[in-house]
């Protein structure tokens, strides 16, 4: 897998990912360039190449002159993410996604649920956007620092977090106001997908629904601000308790 | 200038923008088109084309069968803005864009302010994205319900909603906790560029500086999710004052 564009792959150097080499447009060559430098560092290698071949390997078109190589972006499992809170010592707060499809949406969703101190987020197998290297560059190198499961059922996940005293709510239309529940809890919230929002089945399966006050006359959110909103609904709740 | 896609077109023609004619895919012809049913009853010109003409039409590769062509935009001014709040008989609640140039994120903020209520938005003339057609596709309609002024000056801007007793604030790293500062009053926020944020000279005219909290290691919010959070906390202390 590649990452692309120097922010992301400083991001991902300094948070450890395992980078198997960085292509650098061979005009950048200099000691004092701060992604060679960091490469360096990290004693990951570095090859210096025209910006053809790096325009050959990109995928995005705005490789910006850096290319990394990664291994392959490795899931965990919902329990890596349970035992986050566990280590910090802090109440579980987790992020499912129902059907997310488009890459920025779910790079955008990444970022800002590390901003927001998310432990983990939890992806559906199917139809659903994987990890990929849109993914990433969108992410910004968050990727690098939230765990991502990947279940083939989100009901049995949802489940076994209400079996782990999780609270599971959706975030969608017609609930109770987000401001109205306390989420200092023990906390999951399921954020739907771009056109049809969280399915019904999965909602019938969370402790309830939580709502967005919506005042104008479009109502509908984009799928990774709606997400920001909602996380730092929680993120206030726990600051100012 | 041309709007594209059914969700966008069916806003603007819901929301009363002025559309000169809807041009939409001659396979589509069809009574009970949604699209085309509204455009009748708007009294709006429906042209069938086959799919290539469209195709040559559009702009953002997406038109899914359907282009609008609408009048020029209509930028308002800052005293229409204000008018709006005295005419709802509520506080002000004002946006202002310090260099947005990312027509996806313009539109974001676009949608994400028409949910939340805001009276209107407020950007500049030099060195930020103007209304365009990805911008407008991306606002899914919401165009047509936010006023926008354009302003040849951010900070001269400022000092006339000061005068009108509106405070301004920053939206930035560094400042106090957006949880702490009572937002119920009148109130502006300005939300900073993609790369930059918000200007120091800028900053230097507002009334305060409000931050939220970040939790992780990358630090930075999307401009557009920033901003939908931001809102949102208006929002909430206004609902649950």
């Amino acid at each position: 897998m590649f990452i692309e564009g120097k922010n992301a792959i400083r991001q991902a150097l300094e948070g450890g990912s395992t980078i198997n080499k960085v292509m650098v447009d061979k005009n950048y060559q200099s000691r004092k360039d701060e992604i060679i430098a960091l490469a360096a560092k990290n004693k990951v290698k570095v090859e210096f190449l025209p910006k053809i071949a790096l325009d050959k390997h990109s995928k995005t078109g705005h490789h910006q002159g850096y290319i990394a190589e990664t291994v392959e972006f490795e899931y965990c499992t919902i329990e890596d993410i349970l035992n986050v809170s566990k280590d910090k010592g802090t109440n579980p707060f987790i992020v499912l996604l129902d059907g997310i499809e488009d890459p920025h949406n779910f790079g955008a969703i990444i970022r800002s649920c590390e901003c927001a101190g998310v432990d983990g987020i939890i992806i559906a197998k199917n139809r659903a956007c994987q990890v990929n290297e849109t993914v990433i560059r969108t992410s910004t190198g968050a990727i690098t620092n939230v765990k991502i499961a990947k279940v083939t059922n989100l009901k049995d996940a949802i489940s076994m977090l209400k079996e782990n005293d999780v609270w599971v709510f959706a975030a969608e239309a017609g609930g109770e106001q987000i401001y109205n529940r306390n989420l200092s809890i023990p906390v999951a919230l399921v954020i739907g997908s771009e056109g049809f929002g969280v399915k019904k089945t999965v909602i019938a399966s969370c402790d309830g629904v939580v709502s967005l006050p919506l005042m104008g006359k479009v109502n509908s959110l984009n799928a990774s601000v709606a997400c920001g909103i909602c996380v730092f609904e929680v993120v206030r709740q726990r600051a100012t308790k």
